[in-house]
């Protein structure tokens, strides 16, 4: 066998390991009944570990630098693979197999603590898990090295090449954005009440309302599902099983229904990789930025544009029959309601990123030890009184209400804001070449978008860099400005 | 660490793996979409692949020799742990590894087109499926080696030390009192009708009532679930971790509500199992038709006593409104309905075990090659014709109605009418100890049955041979005379 042949199936194989860890994932989120916690967070910490052994082999460091010598022979998908190798492998011969275990274990034990501590807003019952966490994270941060900041090693985990200073002025630049916008964007909305929409919606309305739109929209349920948890998620089990959740509120369909949007972007990236390369970083995400761009991109671009509820009003109000009080134009401006609230998933579009600075600096201090995990409430309390001039009530409204540092996923929140975005950027190109903007927006050409997306971002993979993507697809590198122009334009409309 | 020591977390880890195989399995039945079908079978080939060359490395070989050669050091479990593992070991070695993954994977596949195959009701779609299993499972029997059949090789694996031999003289007994008994049972219930109680039962009806009452037999919702999948079965994830699964009809409620308390039975007896014993065979069935006794218990034992539904009825009735039409009396005689029929799930207690006899000569002969794969069909309606009386309409009600040879399980049949036989044998044990056989049918003493099991059975795993644990628990080896009895005195009774 072929050199390059011999590491393909190596790590078709480890992509076996890697979906079945997955499948373990979201059955600890779906369906784990309460009291197999505990061997499941073994399980999980076992197959990591395989896993993780199978990336540092030496054979598989032979085989790579083999492969990159002969890089001639090989074509571009080849090479392109090899170099998501060689970088995953660098990465993660820095960490121990029995750190990478205590590491999924404990996160595992942590998740279900977390939920716990959730439910009876008892930051307590999280603390210890969360300092274990920030501790390990601080280990993996200087296992991995870095120049600056020990948090730059972990946002390239998930965002490659970015660090906390070239994040730093395009957040406070945001940020003045925001704090200059947002009294006209409320102004806008100003007659909808935060419980506008509240009525009945039963269950399997909803459900089928969601899955018609997500249907639409070209999830192909052939190839996955939608299940029930307590914070929505999108994971991919392999080339045809793309498993979304949501979780569901009878009083407010908004509530499932948008989440169900995002996540269905997300599930159209993965379920637009090229199946023939299964099992290889062709098909696997580059970024979370550019993840999260896909899944902003059909929750708030399409999903939240005044032509959506033009388009599906009537379907609704058969699945959902209480909506018929209300009009097209309600619903819209009632789903672009803008005001500072507690809940990040619940956030509107203007002051969504205000959520994600919040947690980006929390992080940054947690790991540089300038804040410590038992002043985490307060500090969270005191930041959130300070940007958004509301007292928060109760800590599952405030520092418990996310599942990502339960799952040791220190970084992770800044690639949301560069999904926003890089979004706003994507679906400016896409519109400029599929024709006039309004008609883009209309049901009837969702296929148009999803090709041109599928064509400029899901079928690459990895094959090139975040930055590179973005250059190719929209002819420049990420700018803040498309995100600014799209909200300025999306509260003009609404105005008129 | 010592050599037992190091032989015990190698099995702990293993059993890791293997229990993460039965989550992709148990998944596959449930929740996959269809499209997800191949990758998964390549999925489990590989885990399986990875968990068979953990049981038969030189490494454990070695460790086995060494704890045989210093047992006088030793507790008891940890030597019946060490024979167990032998034994294992024994037999795996027996088979390549590539055989093992492409066993499975075949298998993975076999299972998907006999879904579908039994959705079509079209053998076709399933018959190279079969030839091929059939094809690999004598190669199987080949590589385990056999005295007389190769048949004997696989029904080992299910239920250690029986031939087909032991079975041919009971089964024919058997068979011979079925005959005799009859005429008399199917006069008892002549007065019903297949459709007695066809009425509409709402699907959340059925589960409120479902879930009730296994709740009241002991099973622990926290340390278990109850899913909706083709075939109703039951499947060990950990050792708090018991899913089972069962069929809903919403025009017939008695179809999941005793395949549930048939799973139960299963799952109490993995319930019952010892979480220190995690990992090693102590806390494993011993055999299948153990196995099947505990599900019998529940099902039959009790589940079809007429004290059953006088102690329900008020409960069902609240749940299933279209119940109330009917007497507990009625309830009773409709569940101990007596008619030869098709589908072997929904066989009376009476004709059961003719079903299981025609699978057992099929097998046979299929494996002894008398019997061509593509004859299946007309064999299968021929045999069912002499022994049932009734003209097979279709291969959906034919051959194709059991999953078992899609999964490979060839010789796993005989152990459902051992499991009869076990069972009320067990019962009358245990009704002896306990006192009044009446009393200990009631819901209030399912507590002390339950504990029984626990005691006698279930804390023991794998610690005897099913002839020992017989021999301990009742004073006597299986014996066919209780089951002939029970059935006897249960149609007295209801001819009263």
């Amino acid at each position: 066998m072929k050199t390059y042949d011999q590491l393909r199936s190596h790590f078709l194989q480890t992509s076996y390991l890697n979906k079945t860890i997955a499948l373990l994932d979201w059955d600890h989120e779906t369906y784990l009944p309460s009291k197999g916690v505990a061997f499941r967070a073994d399980q999980q910490a076992f197959l990591s570990g395989l896993s993780h052994e199978r990336l540092i082999s030496q054979q598989v460091g032979d085989w790579i630098e083999a492969c990159e010598s002969e890089s001639g022979s090989l074509d571009p998908f080849q090479n392109a693979n090899v170099s998501a190798w060689r970088r995953d492998r660098d990465r993660a011969v820095k960490l121990p197999t029995e750190f990478v275990e205590s590491f999924e274990k404990e996160c595992a034990l942590a998740k279900a603590a977390w939920a716990e501590a959730r439910r009876k807003s008892s930051f307590e019952l999280f603390s210890n898990h969360l300092s274990k966490l920030v501790e390990m994270s601080r280990q993996k941060a200087d296992y991995y090295g870095y120049q600056k900041n020990p948090y730059d090693a972990l946002l390239d985990v998930y965002e490659p090449g970015c660090t906390s200073e070239d994040l730093s002025p395009v957040f406070s630049k945001l940020k003045e954005f925001i704090v200059k916008l947002l009294p006209e964007a409320m102004d806008v909305t100003r007659r909808i009440s935060s419980d506008y929409l509240q009525g009945f919606y039963p269950l399997e309305g909803q459900k089928k309302f969601n899955e018609m739109v997500a249907r639409a929209m070209g999830f192909d349920f052939e190839a996955g599902r939608i299940d029930a948890t307590t914070h929505p998620f999108c994971t991919d089990l392999g080339p045809h099983d793309v498993r979304l959740t949501t979780r569901y509120n009878e009083l407010d369909f908004t509530e499932s229904f948008y989440s169900v949007l995002h996540e269905v972007g997300h599930g159209l990236y993965e379920q637009g990789f090229l199946p023939e390369h299964a099992g290889t970083p062709m098909s696997e995400a580059v970024s979370l930025g550019i993840h999260e761009s896909q899944s902003r991109l059909w929750e708030n671009k399409i999903g939240r544009d005044p032509a959506f509820w033009q388009d599906w009003y009537e379907k609704a109000c058969e699945c959902l029959p209480a909506l018929k009080k209300w009009t097209p134009e309600d619903l819209t401006l009632a789903v672009n309601r803008v005001s500072p609230s507690f809940i990040r998933v619940e956030a509107d579009e203007v002051t969504y990123d205000l959520h994600i600075i919040l947690r980006f600096e929390m992080e940054k201090d947690l790991l540089s030890g300038d804040l410590k995990v038992e002043d985490v409430p307060a500090a969270w309390n005191e930041r959130f009184r300070s940007m958004f001039g509301l007292e928060v009530p109760d800590d599952a409204r405030g520092c418990l209400q996310d599942i990502h540092w339960s799952m040791g996923g220190f970084g992770y929140f800044p690639t949301y804001t560069l999904g926003n975005l890089n979004s706003a950027q994507l679906f400016s190109a896409a519109q400029s070449d599929l024709g006039t903007p309004a008609a883009v927006l209309q049901d009837g050409h969702y296929a148009e978008i999803l090709a041109w997306l599928r064509e400029k971002v899901h079928r690459h993979g990895r094959r090139y860099e975040p930055a590179e993507l973005m250059q190719s697809a929209t002819g420049q590198t990420t700018q803040p400005g498309y995100h600014a122009r799209y909200l300025e334009h999306r509260f003009e409309v609404l105005k008129a």
